[in-house]
């Protein structure tokens, strides 16, 4: 979007904006994550990272699905939320000193990170609905279900051992 | 934390660090609260947003309970996540030139807030909860409470009219 111009005029504006911010934040995502799987200890939530990975290039070729159904370019415009949030979880792994409390550290991280597309897909979902496009509503909830999905396997993980390990 | 060093050894000092990440982000969220206020236009998301920043101030309170409970100063640390996700919302903002649309952009913005909030929160119990700190995990269960409540409530007037008056 350009300086001093309200670019976005209608819901429609907004959905494919939006749906332009998600696209960018998987694809950070996405060159975030080989990272997080180096960084982990436990051999499951490494396996989770890894799986999650290919999920995610999943959720990239999903999202340009839905760009083509709702007849735009696809294009990435840069999401200073998802920045910020990786920016935080690169900074914390940093931080920390110890293997056991640095993998429940990351564990934290990957779900802000489930959140923030958890919260896009969510409304983006809304939105289509609202304007009719339910066939795009229904590829965006098989990435939403999948981050949901990944979100509830890092609590399983973070409450069956890992957080018990870094307390210890 | 600083450059170079390995501040975080124990899950203790991660519970910490998070606590004034948070409270960090219950700060800046209680800036930006009134800024929403203004611009949004449906009267009953303006209460909305009014009454969150009340209900956000009584978080910052809270956190401040928490920290004395846990014996630790009361501070905050930068969170770089929270920053970008409200300069998205701002950015976002900026570039709304209509008043439905924009009212539809500012709850997807707030949700976005919502979801950060969850998350922390969810993460900060559970390791309450794993540090023996079931009175520090009551108080962020009740914060926690009230951010899901502000997030379903948000939810429900994007879908009880606010996406139907954007789409018009």
């Amino acid at each position: 979007m350009g300086f001093f111009s309200k670019d976005i005029e209608t819901l429609d504006d907004l959905f494919v904006h939006t749906l332009r911010d998600i696209y960018y934040a998987e694809k950070q995502i996405e060159g975030a994550l080989p990272d997080m799987v180096a960084k982990a200890t436990d051999p499951k939530l490494k396996a989770a990272f890894e799986k999650h990975l290919g999920e995610t290039a999943q959720h990239i070729r999903t999202l340009e699905e839905v760009f083509e159904l709702h007849g735009v370019k696809v294009k990435a415009v840069r999401c200073p939320a998802i920045d910020g949030i990786l920016e935080e979880a690169e900074e914390l792994a940093g931080d920390i000193a110890d293997k056991q409390v640095l993998d429940a550290g990351l564990i934290a991280a990957a779900q802000a990170v489930e959140h923030y597309e958890m919260t896009r897909y969510g409304t983006l979902i809304a939105w289509a609905q609202q304007l009719g496009r339910q066939d795009c509503a229904n590829l965006l909830a098989r990435n939403l279900k999948q981050e949901q999905a990944a979100d509830l396997k890092l609590t399983d993980l973070a409450e069956g051992g890992v957080n018990l390990q870094a307390a210890e």
